[in-house]
């Protein structure tokens, strides 16, 4: 990736690193005269209101700023908001040599810019295998039948008017994140790495809603979900997960679903991987045994050292990736640092996510802060004070089921390096002494 | 407001909501002969796929639509996404008479388009007093000064490095929404009735963090907020709420702040008025007693009926609203219909929601689905089955200290009719048989 492509906003003048330090460091640091920020300047120098002149460091302290001189823009400028001017490089990105053509491609989140659990709808990652449907929503359908006692037909209205309507929030992550990393670093940010993923609160109905109104026949085990795109996704699906959390859900963060992400009805299958939940879901058809659809046979499935693949490894196991630093998100001073990342686990919820700094040989127990909900995107933070030493970081996700995310070795080593899916590694970074951080393997 | 800004989605063909009937009532309904849905005439004829032609009331089940035909969109077409075009009426709404100029006015939520408990940041309601400042994050400076050991300025960057970040999700509600609603039933939609709140995930660093940095001399009893917008807003908040739970804030639903919500940092002061929250958030002083601005004394007090004004009632008390459905929008069809609303409380969680369907006279607890955490927007549903008679729909919020939302005639005997803020009432929806759906008061 470009590197002209990096968003490089913030100030890094000085040592702003001093309000956080302890009274007895912040007064030291101010008096080794060092290069200081305005903050320390203030400290050092008196009030900034008495003495303005103390601020000659920082010119953008007392001149009162043109924002505060004239009138802003109107309340309804943009009925429908739009992110500031200056996070403009804050965007879904395509690596366009890995695929052919953009209507069966991905364009991925940009995790380092983010923060909190929450994705925005406007920034969640894009996997298209026949572009995106545009479907207009008078006109759409959605029909259950096959081993049911009636089949039957739901428009848009009709599911809004299910009872049971449920809020959730799951994580969604694609088989092939983090799989052109199977075979060594290479793509050099988070973005790319990590960034097919999105984490949003769904409004739906269970699966299990409409199943019981159709009436499974006692031989149904499986259910096929097809979408009304180009690509007419298909997946087999157990009826076991069909009737457990499923959710045929129509609002993604409190709107309607996206176009990019199935509007106006996509298919929830929490904790499973992505492509199962179909986008712009058409049908749920009731049958004793999986279909062997292309998805879940010459795709989706891990092909192994010997040849031989996997199929229906459906759960995504437990992850985690620092995603500041990370080669788009470069540390920009030294002093107090927020080492910030993202944990997630198909299992169940993250108990807990230890971090590196040193490639692995000591360990510390990050701090996980907001939502830690099963099958939903957890936020962790480590706050240190870096000295400008090269920094090998490393983050390791446990769940509550006991799992720990392994190495890449350890991965490699049971299932080689033939498949591209389901690669949940531990993630290296190198941190240079300069605060530029790239993609690394440790030994 | 024009009926014609009223979106119609939804195609309201037949008897749709047999699926949510029991199977009996399910087949009656399909053997009445009535107009029926696609879903009863599957089910009333065997096999769709067998027998297309039974599929005749319903033309857009059995044809393979367009959308399935041909390559759509690419998966970055918009780098930052947006809703769908069949969405373009759900956007934020001003009422034109309300103010004078747009830079000091009101664009409201449309609630009723909404589900779940965030709110898009794109939707979020916008109150400026000077317009929107455009600020440049590379000269942004915050600054803590006044009654503090010492004087300290920050660059946006010095906060993001600060330790202690914090995810939190909790409602904003402007003092004057419902305001225009104290005279009697006016605006005849949930947007601009109760469309003056938000509830989104904010990240940012406790208030706490840089007073104690600072250090607050014993004196210090009160902090003043500014805003750097060229409304220059002030409040005064108790340095008790400024040490408690209050948050410097630089993200919303895991991206940057909007410019319209305080790019790149706005005070978030949780359960207590919106405009309190000050936005461009440029400095906070510490003093020893309020400061009594013009946001705290000619504006934003609650004039009484005696003359009097009630001053520095910050907390936002339970509240309710019904939001579909409400005047934008109304019932489409008889049988299975899904009532939701929203409820919110200044002072801690949503401990129950009841409904009433006959103006006041017999109550339903309601379902809440979804987060349900402190000064946070809760959802609540109400699966009804509705035959055509007229309804008088009202919701009553109870939090858990107790607390109970307060019909407007109780409101009014206690606070009179002068004041346009905190208005907490009960609001009511008159249904009509034919789903359309009015503001009105009961007795």
């Amino acid at each position: 990736m470009p590197d002209n492509t990096v968003p490089r906003t913030g100030h890094s003048a000085g040592n702003g690193a001093a309000p956080a330090l302890s009274r007895r460091r912040f007064l030291s640091v101010a008096g080794q005269g060092a290069v200081v920020s305005a903050g320390v300047a203030a400290a050092a120098t008196g009030p900034l209101l008495a003495a303005p002149a103390a601020a000659g460091p920082d010119p953008n302290i007392v001149p009162v700023p043109n924002w505060s001189k004239a009138l802003g823009a109107g309340v309804n400028v943009n009925p429908y908001g739009k992110p500031s001017k200056f996070e403009k490089d804050v965007v879904r990105r395509e690596v366009t040599w890995l695929t052919a053509s953009s209507e069966s491609s991905v364009s991925f989140t940009p995790l380092y810019a983010l923060d909190g659990t929450i994705t925005p709808n406007g920034l969640c990652f894009v996997r298209h295998h026949g572009g995106e449907a545009e479907i207009d929503p008078d006109k759409y359908r959605f029909m259950v039948h096959g081993l049911v006692d009636r089949e039957l037909v739901f428009t848009l209205e009709d599911i809004k008017r299910m009872p049971g309507r449920v809020n959730r929030a799951y994580f969604l992550e694609c088989a092939a994140n983090s799989g052109m990393e199977w075979r060594g670093a290479q793509l050099n940010g988070c973005q790319f790495t990590h960034g097919m993923i999105h984490n949003v609160y769904y409004t739906g109905v269970p699966l299990r809603a409409f199943l019981d109104v159709a009436g499974v026949k006692p031989k149904g085990k499986w259910v096929l979900a097809e979408g009304a795109d180009a690509a007419v996704m298909t997946r087999s699906i157990p009826i076991e997960k069909a009737l457990d959390d499923c959710l045929v859900a129509f609002a993604m963060n409190g709107e309607a679903l996206r176009p990019e992400q199935g509007y106006p009805v996509r298919l929830v299958v929490p904790g499973w991987e992505g492509n199962m939940w179909v986008k712009w879901l058409r049908r749920i058809k009731v049958g004793d045994q999986p279909w062997q659809q292309r998805e879940e046979t010459s795709k989706y499935t891990d092909l192994l050292a010997d040849g031989r693949s996997r199929r229906f490894t459906f759960i995504m196991d437990a992850k985690s990736v620092v995603t500041s630093p990370s080669p788009q998100a470069p540390l920009k001073q030294k002093g107090p640092t927020v080492l910030t990342g993202i944990a997630w686990s198909g299992r169940g919820a993250i108990r807990r996510v230890d971090v590196s700094l040193d490639g692995g040989r000591n360990w510390t127990t990050a701090r996980i802060e907001g939502p830690n909900t099963p099958m939903s995107m957890t936020r962790f933070y480590l706050d240190f004070d870096w000295g400008g030493e090269e920094l090998m970081v490393q983050s390791r996700a446990m769940d509550d089921t006991g799992y720990v995310q392994p190495t890449k070795q350890e991965l490699r080593a049971i299932r080689g390096t033939n498949s591209i899916y389901h690669n949940n590694g531990i993630q290296t970074w190198l941190v240079r002494s300069n605060g530029e951080t790239e993609n690394v393997e440790v030994g």
